[in-house]
């Protein structure tokens, strides 16, 4: 029988393994329905059997190891991750939920230990959603709320995901027959590298996840007008790149002061994107993130509101600069015709996504919170901002999440690091947790 | 004999003939070299001979007019403008400096009037510099400052300037013979539309050029550090697009702050550019203007200042935050590790373009200003903001040059317009500044 310690060194390897099955030559990436992602679930799958478990693949390709109960009619108690990466991922996200859980279970079954309840891993086939721009693709259809749409999304080559699942055999018209009975289970727990440098900031190896953010994507845009940059006085523009200015400056200090907030402009454009021509227009993406839905959208209305006021200030600005100088021209026909020049500095907003956050189950929270409490100093309960196969979980049964710390907070890329003696920590802390809640279900 | 108003009249007919000569279909577009502007040179030279002047092309496509003066060894003065455009131009740019000098050389043809010293009509070839990315071509030629390097230089299907000259019926071999001999000229003055909306606000038919600006071009970049929207708290972002927008707010309020000085940023873009990616950096355009260069010299290094400044604020801002974090972690070890982490939000900085102001001529300027003083109520003393072949003719001669109002100061653009009337004012101006100079030199 292992010790903790070698299953930890255990992780690592199988992280290893898992990291050279690729798409990409030189970089990992493995999307759904990939050559990659077969691979890379047969492994797994070899593993699971290795660990006791009954080993199958649902209609859209999610792998499920089944460890029985002590008990023929017990329920369910479900761990897990996914396997699918984005591109050029580093090799611990999503990956190490699935192996901490198998560690947990090789632990169980090399003791010959049955639990009052039996515990299924599910390694998810897509939550990154990187070939069909999909959100949690694998754990919906588990939660049996997968958007049958879906079925028409087309990858970069015209393959739709419909085609995708028939060429991974799997089944798209029997889908909702995967859909796991809410009755059945008992709660889900996930085990995720941070993203974040929360944990690392604190000196922590695990933390406990207390809620996962809603997000709001926003597609924002500031009409002005484009002119010469040589000709047109300060006084007389209406630059849209500064008006975007304006508000990215006011949106940062929103988040800054508003306790649990971020908000992020990721992307800009603008046109027409000359050096020598004032930027006529600027489009930007808002991306808000709250764990508490009323906080997330007070803040995407004061952030609207911000837009408009910068928008009508500039407009406002210019106003008074023109209408001196319409004065000392003393022309009301002028001052018509410049009405009709100031096109306003407009605002276009919308609203282009709005996620409800996910609060963790209090019960599953408090149990792991005392698993955790027994291998480190303190316990961090660290809001998610970032989504997770728990959110879409939650539709069936209670979630709970531990996260890992990983080194400089970096995720979705190759210099994603998660040390060997945290993954131990976190081994020994799922392990205990199924040990309390067995406990419980005596 | 046709009245001033006739020969207004006739100007806007020949704007329309020649915006009729274009390589576009259904735009107005006439590049260097091309079968448009061998059409456009032919039209105007036939107006040249109708006017009574002898016609001559140079080695790079110059159109050359020139009506001789009372005396055979007299000296000569320069009027004209270019007649290539922009992509998708307006009419105006140009060629209303060449036509507003034809109208005048015609009036004097007609009253078989001739001046102390003759008088040529340059058309240039190539101003806008669309074909080759160059500035001047045409015009310095005629000054002797053409950079022979730009021979080399391609367009867009792989052909050279040398090239281009041969096909258009030039010589790339003899260039530096068609510059003019200083010691034989008396000035330049160019008739342009203003391009900007001074002279609308000022309600002002025409006005005159007090300098051409000086133009500083600044490529600018942030860099910070690109992290999950997420999952990185705000106070541990180094978001290299905030800092750009605190950089391009600070740029905008010191061109508001400084007379005459107009800073625009026109370009911009971010990496990695994924709304849910905080940008690891940013790259924008700066371009400065001011008629003085001492003035813009001094805003370029107030910029650059500025710059560093948000770019270690912001570095500041974050370690105050982090620092405290550490503090609470109490782990030196992990505080260095975080000055790992703290990647300065650095400042790129890169003068790309830096082109000396051009001072008008006093004494022509002068000359002009009581032209102009005598059919409109006040005169306006303009800095010129864009480029003119005016500064090329500089190197050379003394240049002045008068601006007409155009519509809603819009240019480069098809809606770019000029009113008859203010033609009028143009031809009247200039013919009244060539009988002053006649004056002088009688």
């Amino acid at each position: 029988m292992r010790t903790d310690a070698e299953l930890a060194a255990q992780v690592m390897e199988r992280i290893d393994a898992l990291a050279k099955i690729s798409e990409d030559p030189g970089r990992l990436t493995r999307t759904y329905g990939s050559p990659a992602m077969r691979r890379a679930n047969d492994l797994v799958a070899g593993w699971m059997r290795e660990s006791g478990m009954t080993v199958e693949v649902d209609p859209i390709g999610n792998l499920i190891g089944r460890y029985r109960a002590a008990a023929p009619e017990a329920k369910t108690f479900l761990l897990g991750s996914h396997l699918d990466t984005v591109r050029d991922a580093g090799k611990f996200d999503g990956a190490l939920g699935v192996l901490v859980a198998l560690a947990c279970i090789q632990k169980l079954h090399s003791g010959n230990q049955r639990l009052p309840f039996g515990v299924s891993v599910l390694a998810f086939a897509d939550e990154e959603g990187v070939r069909f721009h999909s959100s949690y693709l694998g754990s919906r259809v588990v939660a049996g709320t997968f958007d049958f749409d879906d079925l028409k999304r087309v990858d970069s080559e015209g393959v739709s995901l419909r085609e995708a699942i028939l060429r991974f055999g799997g089944d798209p018209d029997v889908l909702h027959g995967a859909r796991l009975d809410s009755k059945q289970l008992l709660g889900y727990v996930e085990v995720h590298i941070e993203q974040g440098p929360l944990l690392e900031i604190k000196r922590l190896p695990v933390g406990v996840v207390s809620a996962i953010a809603g997000q709001s994507r926003i597609s924002a845009g500031f009409n002005g007008f484009a002119a010469h940059a040589g000709t047109t006085p300060m006084a007389a523009r209406r630059d849209a790149l500064a008006a975007a200015a304006h508000f990215i400056v006011g949106a940062e200090r929103l988040g800054r002061n508003t306790a649990g907030l971020v908000v992020t402009v990721g992307e800009i454009s603008v046109q027409p994107g000359a050096s020598n021509v004032i930027p006529g227009c600027a489009r930007l993406s808002v991306d808000v993130r709250h764990p508490e839905d009323t906080v997330r959208e007070s803040s995407c209305e004061a952030l609207r509101l911000l837009g408009a006021e910068v928008a009508s200030e500039r407009l406002l600005g210019l106003d008074e600069s023109l209408l001196r100088a319409i004065a000392q021209s003393q022309s009301p026909e002028l001052s018509a015709t410049l009405k009709g020049v100031s096109i306003k500095c407009g605002l276009l907003w919308q609203v282009v996504q709005s996620t409800s956050s996910v609060q963790c189950s209090t019960e599953l929270t408090a149990l792991l919170k005392e698993a955790t409490v027994q291998h480190v100093p303190s316990v961090l309960e660290i809001p998610s901002g970032a989504g997770h196969d728990a959110a879409a979980l939650a539709a069936i049964t209670p979630v709970a999440m531990l996260f890992v710390r990983c080194k400089d907070g970096i995720s979705h890329h190759p210099d994603e690091s998660v040390a060997e003696a945290d993954v131990l920590v976190a081994i020994r802390v799922l392990g205990r947790f199924l040990e309390l809640l067995a406990k419980k279900h005596a």
